[in-house]
């Protein structure tokens, strides 16, 4: 009887942890394809077991940190890349010089305002590029708006204020990088807009799906203003911005108070990380793998990009381990400056063409360190097409996103009608809760979630550096 | 000249940002599925709107937290349940009552070991059932082993020592639930093979893909043994018991201590929630739409399963709020007593026998509040297929796992060949971090997240209404 009431207990509880034998499909695929699928498994099976992704990770965010371009932390950064490629083995390591902006953020910000006699603390931070307040701050009545063109309409009307940009992300979108999307050009464009009409400052609402106390920092320009339209710009956290609006429509005289002191330096030296692992075929044509090293200064640069920077290398990390050699030459860099000013990614795509080098393709890893969703595809149409037939070796790791659309910051300067580029796509529904905030830190990635995407770019690498005949993807 | 520089700065943030207008296909799509397709879209909106699932589980985990079958905070969940399925405005709430297993876990358990002369602290936890150790503890040499067979090998070689099952998760298996499954016997089955070979303990490897602190409680057997063979039981974390490993190679007589005091008193009365919004057409057949209201004792119970409790309501209130009148009776149930005797779902399942209810279908949530996936489906040949043909509605939300697998411990137990039970399927990466550990609190359920869910659910529930006519799902 008990026998009995042990054998239904493990059963509901096979039940209930849904444990069903996990096998790879091989039916109705082609020799080829069941050649494929085992080795994509071996990728897999590398990344869970062996991974390095994750400990490289824990070095880079907490023993070095934030690296906004220009700062000590990222040219410590570029020595660690560089150090960490060679021992990883590939076949040559190399660093690209590349002049970056130097912009500094300076003291913490302050920001406050009162109403109905209570004084309101507010979390705020300077946007990346915005200029300082006088020491001592600025003080002004506050217009709210929410977009652009509404700004532009109030015309002379700002002199003097303020101006708060205050669209919220359509939280309806599923995919969140489309909401992103759908507000960024608030903060990198608001202060441009409201300058020439002698506004005294530009506060944004922080660009996130969540409502929380978190300022989001992020670029901005001034556009082609001159020096004296430069207004100062700053990101206030969602939570804040809901709380602002509410009080405006109250007290719509309540005067907001915010200083910084931040400015930009000189451009600074930096350099792109470069490493790469010859072709055994073609070693003339290049597939490139990369993230960028450089990171917003609030967080630790975990999930942006450090997470892209370690799958990156991991790619290599799991070719050389399972003794994959590249019919292309697969060439991994840790890209500098994509947060402010791609110069690294500019730089790389000037020496390639100065160099005459013939790049056939490149995958980059710029959204988060998150589960796997796919990849998005930009390709010509024939290329897009035997991609997207990769779906039933690829789905069973989640992989099911295989779009068109665009591949990353840093190597679409690369871009040309037949090279074949896709970005990979982890779950996005996370990522704006940390993005270029003091929340980007290690704790908020996953192991597992990290070598999955690893593995996941180093299926699409093998697959793509085995089907690409120059430019052309073949199927066999 | 700095106008350009601004274009390019911002169509490299939109390549960066990923954009694309995000549109549901319609192409292909008949005017059945064109319907459909805006209502589950209407759905997803409104939950990620206006849901309500988030506050909820905040309410239940933070003001009442943990609720281990049978404990006040048990008590407190079932009040808790009824009144808000009142507030959302079901048609009729009532308790079901059920007696339950009433087991408590007592002082904080201890557990240590020296080595080398170090004195080394184990994180350890009683597994839920076990019985207490003598006041004093146990102290005894360790056998390590990896199965149930090889511990059954050792026979009376036992005698007088503690077990330690120590076979890990196989991180290598995508679905962590599969891991899951090919482990946890140790956990439910370890001391009933023990305690008959006079074993004076076990201790468990915890139920996890990561290496960390945290020991994972969860339920076990004794089987049909007698009393005087059981034997206490308890999970220990999955570092520490790396560390032990690795020790018991150097030091194999090195002796280890632990005490707990849990106990298992008599029975104690409590209930399932139940509430449902009244068919239109066919209201004597009903769908169950459920998650289960107890949890384990250390955490909150926040994943497990304080989201698919949350999530099943959000349905009837999504329906509610957009005005869907189903046609048959959407019955949405918290089940008490799943995770140590399922006696929430026996009693379900024995009433509705009762009382000839005819349950055409149903919906468990029980896998974590995480990003999601999919469902498993358990049905029959025809209606799994056309279940399967939905993938073209439910793709844009990234539900691409349609598979056929078990749905839950929950409603399993309504079973027969002609009703349709499905499984709600997030992401599993992140879960066994948390599941029955101090770690499963509210702090790690993502909004969005957890909503995406609830309109997930909320959507397949939409179609398998209107489409279930009796017990066969009919294409229109």
């Amino acid at each position: 009887m008990k026998k009995i009431l042990l054998l239904i207990l493990l059963s509901s509880l096979v039940i209930s942890c849904n444990t069903k034998p996990e096998k790879i499909e091989s039916e109705g695929l082609s020799s080829e394809e069941k050649i494929d699928s085992t080795k994509i498994k071996t990728l897999f099976n590398s990344a869970l077991i062996d991974g390095k992704s994750y400990e490289w990770l824990r070095d880079l965010t907490q023993n070095i940190g934030g690296r906004l371009s220009g700062s000590p932390e990222a040219a410590k950064a570029v020595l660690w890349g560089e150090k960490l490629m060679k021992e990883v083995g590939l076949d040559s390591v190399w660093l690209q010089h590349v002049m970056v902006p130097h912009w500094v953020r300076g003291e913490k910000e302050v920001a406050t305002y009162a109403t109905n006699s209570i004084q309101k603390k507010v979390p705020i931070c300077a946007l990346g590029f915005s200029v300082a307040t006088p020491n001592s701050g600025i003080l002004a009545e506050v217009l709210e708006v929410t977009s652009l063109a509404e700004a532009e309409a109030l015309g002379e009307k700002m002199n003097g204020k303020i101006v708060f940009f205050n669209r919220p992300f359509d939280n309806t979108l599923i995919n969140t990088f489309s909401a992103y999307g759908g507000c960024v050009d608030q903060r990198v464009q608001g202060a441009a807009v409201c300058g020439k009409f002698g506004a005294k400052g530009v506060i944004v609402r922080s660009m996130t799906n969540a409502v929380d106390d978190f300022p989001h920092t992020g670029t901005m320009s001034y556009g082609d203003l001159p020096q004296e339209q430069h207004i100062p710009t700053a990101a206030i956290s969602s939570s804040a911005a809901n709380i602002l609006s509410e009080d405006l429509k109250e007290n719509p005289n309540l005067k907001f108070y915010f200083k910084q002191s931040c400015e930009t330096l000189p451009d600074a030296p930096s350099f792109n990380v470069v490493g790469e692992i010859r072709g055994t075929e073609t070693p003339q044509n290049i597939f490139v793998v990369g993230g960028h090293l450089d990171s917003w200064d609030l967080g630790e640069g975990a999930h942006d990009d450090g997470a892209g920077v370690v799958q990156s290398l991991e790619v290599a990390y799991l070719f050389k381990k399972n003794n994959i050699k590249p019919k292309n030459t697969i060439r991994i860099v840790f890209f500098m400056n994509e947060e402010n000013g791609t110069r690294g990614a500019k730089k790389y795509a000037e020496l390639a063409k100065l160099n005459k080098e013939n790049h056939i393709g490149g995958l980059e890893s710029d959204a988060g360190g998150h589960t796997p969703r796919g990849f998005s595809i930009d390709a010509n149409s024939v290329n897009t097409k035997l991609l997207q037939s990769w779906k039933t070796l690829l789905s069973p790791y989640g992989l099911h996103d295989l779009d068109k659309g665009g591949s990353g910051a840093d190597i679409s300067p690369l871009k040309e009608e037949n090279v074949t580029l896709v970005g990979y796509r982890p779950d996005s529904q996370r990522y704006f809760d940390y993005h270029h905030t003091s929340r980007d830190t290690f704790d908020k990635v996953n192991k597992r979630e990290l070598e999955l995407g690893s593995a996941s770019m180093a299926s699409i690498v093998y697959l793509m550096d085995k089907y690409l005949y120059n430019n052309t993807l073949v199927k066999l």
